[in-house]
């Protein structure tokens, strides 16, 4: 069994021509789930992580198991309208139009060291405003971790070549 | 610390007279999460329990946190248009108005025992629409677990009069 061939993948979804790589099939198999956080787990060990922080809204599902593994504290970074105290945002582009994260600002204190955590890395717009919320609050980011990459769309070049370290579990071509 | 104390209150969210109960102080505190999922975790060792259940979305961080240190597969409950799979679906009502939940078709086997988890019961609803769901799959559900409780509003009598077992960590009245 490997990681990847727990990975389903969906033909034309959500649109005509993109193929949908669905981490739920893996989320539920208690062995690969546990081996996928257990492989970040031991990248991650000794690493002085205190935050883990995820993406909604799959990034809480890799994000939460991971923290705990780690002995770090969570924290959700959410879509807009979903925090209920004070937040700071970062609006990001899609394809057609904005979207915008948030963080409250009091999730994350100067100098706490923080492991960002998504399911996936497409063009990488969401994980780089990710990034600069958590550099805003003055967090030190280790690395950004994702269960895959799609190289194709160049998100980790992008981080990359921005200065951030990128870690990804599997990664498909051909999207 | 108690847990209790690490949850804040925010007042009149999101309306007026509403006092929001929020967890992420709690999950963002590296002993306070690590606490908050250890005594789950206790409870549930040796339960065969295979599936933990997540509520969208503060039940994906209990609730794959969970997962993991159970050694269980984790699967998603979601609102309605967002897994990618064929789901079926639970309606349940809002103060105005239904809401809808769905899960995927394969996510649960029968006879698979299943822990659900959300990181609050206030009227129940929801988690009353997700027990349904993972009965219609064949799944045996061992009990449902939340971070909070807030008796006032009758969630856990609601399920325990429809034969379901409740557990909670922390509870809050007067709201």
């Amino acid at each position: 069994m490997t990681l990847k061939s727990l990975i389903r993948t969906i033909p034309h979804y959500p649109k005509e021509g993109v193929q949908f790589r669905d981490v739920t099939t893996l989320m539920k198999n208690p062995e690969g789930f546990r081996r996928a956080i257990d492989l970040l787990g031991e990248r991650y060990r000794d690493q002085g992580i205190r935050i883990v922080a995820g993406i909604e809204s799959r990034g809480f599902i890799v994000g939460a198991a991971l923290a705990h593994h780690l002995g770090a504290g969570f924290v959700p970074i959410r879509k807009k309208g979903k925090l209920p105290a004070p937040v700071i945002h970062e609006d990001y582009e899609l394809e057609y139009g904005l979207d915008r994260i948030e963080v409250h600002v009091d999730a994350i204190g100067k100098g706490e060291r923080v492991l960002l955590v998504d399911d996936l890395i497409a063009t990488g717009g969401t994980a780089e405003a990710a990034l600069k919320l958590i550099g805003t609050l003055g967090g030190v980011v280790v690395e950004t971790a994702f269960l895959v990459d799609l190289p194709d769309l160049g998100g980790r070049r992008r981080l990359e070549a921005l200065g951030h370290k990128v870690f990804t579990l599997t990664e498909f071509e051909g999207d």
